[in-house]
């Protein structure tokens, strides 16, 4: 186990094989506010040595042998996000006004090598969000294969700036390599059992990026409520959203959420979970759901989609080939956790069919046959999807590249094994269910998991791709949620991004107190990990 | 048990005993959205009758037959606040250029009924807050002895003030008696653990109206920092805060947290809590803190007040002079809890001088000897004070008016009988410990409570005077606090306020998922109960 920062002064360590190299670094307590990683790179040599920035020449600009240029608006609009975070919206306006100081650092170039650095693309599973970054005198070099890599190494060089007594912005002498230890790096939000005002989603999706999240899950629909406006069937939100104006994302605002997640090299996957968990998709759609009996009559209230009408299937058809033309990202979530068979069982025509079918009595059978024929529906759409454990567990037949979300706490290693030993990739959030709050620093709980920890082979432990921190909406909505996920999420997402060998709560406590402060001072109301206080506090409420 | 709100319809409760008289009044389910009371009053009576509001014409105003009128600004204040809370501020400005329709209910006419009606003056503990409100067409009247009640029955009135189908402001005929059942409902926020900016401050007094508690229990300093701003001890929040500038309450803060708490009927008993605790003091103030012993020699380290030193009481008597000058309230808050021994314990002089006093090894004695003084100190500027419980258990003297706050859990009923049988008011915070988070809806636990349960005399239990909601700041600062505590403390507000056979959690649920996105609305992010939305959602973060 290393250790990155030290109360005690002086202190060298080199350890090369895992990732850092670093010397005569941290002479003093008071350099600790000096750096405040967070994530923590993967090599990373940094000395005592400071540039100062100037906010009125200091410039992050397209290296000359850039494959991207100016026309590269997303790259554009990174450098602006940057620079604000760094120096501040006014210091900007002011910049003709202000008397330049020589600068020590007077730019940092960014350098695209690949011949397509994907300026119009999005982010996927398969994204090299590798990056160099090198710190010297009056200049640094910033160089990725993409925009995605660039955006990580532009986050990493915004929080090696640090202010001085004088409130002079500096940075130390750096060099830095670094890339993710895990590609699929989520966060779920949940915007059924509340509505999430796009304001909120979009703040959330800057804090992702803060912290180098790259996948955003978004669980839009559930029994609660049906947000999601579809142009195919617009009586689903209609009829199943809280309110049919105020409580739904239109066409437009989806559009919003992809193209913000985009610009920070966030992957967006949306979640339609059947045949369970969607209740509110029957108030607009008629014979979806299954009629539940009492005794032998139907007792008004409906269960999980009715898996033995064809009609069922034709409506998934076509709202999935509209889903997978709205949402660009390769994967579909698909659900499948969590289906009452009470409902099933007491219908009379499904209790037909289960004989027909020689299905017994036996309902995760009749399950698996509706996730089948779901499955074969999206894979014609040409997408991938995701799925909860129960349909690996269930016997499901699934295409090679899906991934399958382990989610159960009680036998996660266990689950683990089995998946990835039928050869499926998978992401771990059984850890991570965020919505359970509790008394106390409970990240370090979250900190401390180790996602391979579980029998298997090293050809097993490749498949499991990420992890996602999920904040499930029970108990959340625009009032609580920003300061409920962080800096909580935080420790999934050094977790999910730093070397393995990256594990002392100590130095994580020091560095994470500071990188919340940073969240705020950017606008992020990210709660406090215990007492102290920030430099500057949070402005809002 | 009563059960004011039914799913079930036409449900008729006549119960004059304990307060409420009401007729065929929930004809539908619809109809519970139009009543969400919360506190609920002691006396109620209304009638499915309706009357229109329009915002255009309808005025708030005093009284002919008032004591009080325009130049009361405290309820000039009031009415525009309240006003506002129903309207909105825009419907206000475009009062010249809307069109009044007829007005079912023109005006609510507020009458204060005493001699004084108090509108310069502080609350207090004796404060008469009993109001009565009758609405009926074309005017309503507010009945109130003086500027307390008024303002009680003002969050009331507003609370009476729905919006049908058509966005148009409806009010009941209604009939309203109400009084508090306990006279100190307050809330405990705590600005050393975390700094509190003067805005989180003022929105969550603001949240306090809104739930009719009337002290604000400002635990202003303790260990971490000392944010108060002392003109006779600048030095105690130069060196104790955590920044001299940035992070303090200078005199003119505390002025206006008092003038702002005032004019919503808020009391605000700061507490300067020794002689533990107070670590931050003495950063400023040489020898006040008890130098701890590492074997034969200063550790570095300091424990409590140095109890053994002269300097200690002239410092003390000149603070609080000072601290009952700058807070109007007749009582302030010593604190007194949680002394740790081991440090004096550790220091030779601490040894000699309980030697010379008789104490033998009885810490308590001495801590006793430290606070005895004290209380004679405060007892002098003419202030009644309050302690923790553990000034009590140790056997100090006290004034006959001191309310002693137990906070302990363990054997809580045991003390209530204690200190009330020692014939001392009492409030209870033990059951209230906001700080203390947990999965789901603890709510319903702090709701539960009730303060009388404990074996004693009618006698005793009248020596109840109230409880406290406390959210200890270890985590929370500007970013959580204030979803954090809204509305979960409006459970202990109804607890205080309403008669003790209001209990049914389901009919709570009702009115408090209601009055959750009514302080929604007027801009506090309450947080929600459980899934479900509000009309109007948070614009925040």
């Amino acid at each position: 186990m290393l250790c990155l920062l030290k109360f005690t002064p002086l202190f060298l360590v080199v350890a090369v094989g895992h990732g850092w190299l670093f010397g005569d670094l941290f002479e003093k307590q008071k350099e600790l506010d000096e750096i405040s990683l967070w994530p923590l790179p993967q090599k990373y040599q940094s000395s005592a040595v400071a540039f100062k920035l100037s906010p009125a020449s200091f410039q992050i600009v397209h290296a000359k042998q850039s494959t991207a240029g100016p026309s590269c608006s997303l790259l554009e609009n990174a450098f602006r996000r940057y620079f604000e975070y760094m120096f501040g919206e006014l210091k900007k306006q002011d910049k003709s006004r202000k008397k330049a100081f020589d600068s020590d650092l007077s730019e940092l170039q960014v350098w695209i090598t690949s011949a397509d650095p994907e300026c119009d693309g999005y982010p996927s599973l398969r994204t090299d969000e590798s990056y160099s970054l090198s710190v010297d005198e009056t200049s640094a070099v910033l160089k990725a294969a993409n925009v995605w890599g660039a955006l990580r190494g532009l986050e990493t060089f915004s929080q090696l700036v640090y202010e001085d007594d004088y409130g002079v912005s500096n940075i130390n002498k750096t060099d830095i390599s670094d890339f993710p230890r895990f590609a699929h790096r989520g966060i779920l939000l949940d915007s059924s059992r509340h509505f999430l005002p796009l304001k909120v989603i979009l703040a959330n999706l800057e804090a992702m990026a803060m912290n180098k999240f790259n996948v955003f899950h978004w669980h839009i629909v559930d029994d609660q409520s049906f947000p999601f406006m579809s142009r195919t069937f617009p009586e689903l939100s209609q009829k199943g959203a809280y309110h049919p104006f105020t409580h739904v994302y239109t066409p437009s605002d989806v559009k919003m959420v992809i193209e913000f997640a985009r610009m920070r090299g966030i992957r967006v996957v949306a979640e339609f979970d059947t045949p369970g968990h969607t209740q509110s998709w029957g108030n607009g759609i008629k014979d979806l759901l299954t009629p539940c009996y009492s005794g032998s009559s139907p007792s008004g209230s409906f269960g999980p989609v009715n898996p033995i009408l064809n009609s069922s299937y034709e409506f998934m058809s076509q709202l999935f080939k509209e889903i997978s033309t709205v949402f660009p990202d390769a994967y579909i979530h698909l659900g499948g956790d969590e289906v009452d068979f009470s409902c099933w069982k007491s219908n009379p025509d499904i209790q037909k069919f289960m004989n027909q079918q020689g299905f017994g009595t036996d309902y995760s059978k009749l399950e698996s046959f509706y996730i089948q024929r779901l499955l074969d529906i999206v894979a014609a759409t040409k997408k991938g999807y995701m799925v909860w454990q129960e349909v690996f567990d269930n016997g499901v037949k699934l295409k090679d590249d899906t991934v399958v979300e382990v989610w159960k706490g009680n036998d996660m290693k266990e689950e683990l094994q089995n998946v990835t030993g039928a050869g499926f990739t998978t992401i771990v959030s059984a850890p991570w269910y965020l919505d359970y709050i509790s008394y106390g620093q409970d990240w370090q709980r979250y900190y401390k998991v180790e996602p391979l920890d579980f029998p298997g082979t090293d050809a097993q432990k490749k498949l499991v791709i990420g992890g996602e921190a999920c904040l499930w909406g029970e108990y959340v909505d625009a009032t609580n949620l920003t300061p409920r996920l962080w800096p909580r999420a935080s420790a999934v997402a050094e977790r999910l991004w730093s070397d393995a060998s990256v594990t002392d709560v100590g130095n994580a406590y020091i560095r994470l107190a500071q990188h919340r402060c940073r969240m705020v001072r950017r606008g992020i109301p990210a709660e406090p990990l215990f007492v102290g206080h920030c430099r500057h506090e949070y402005r809002g409420l």
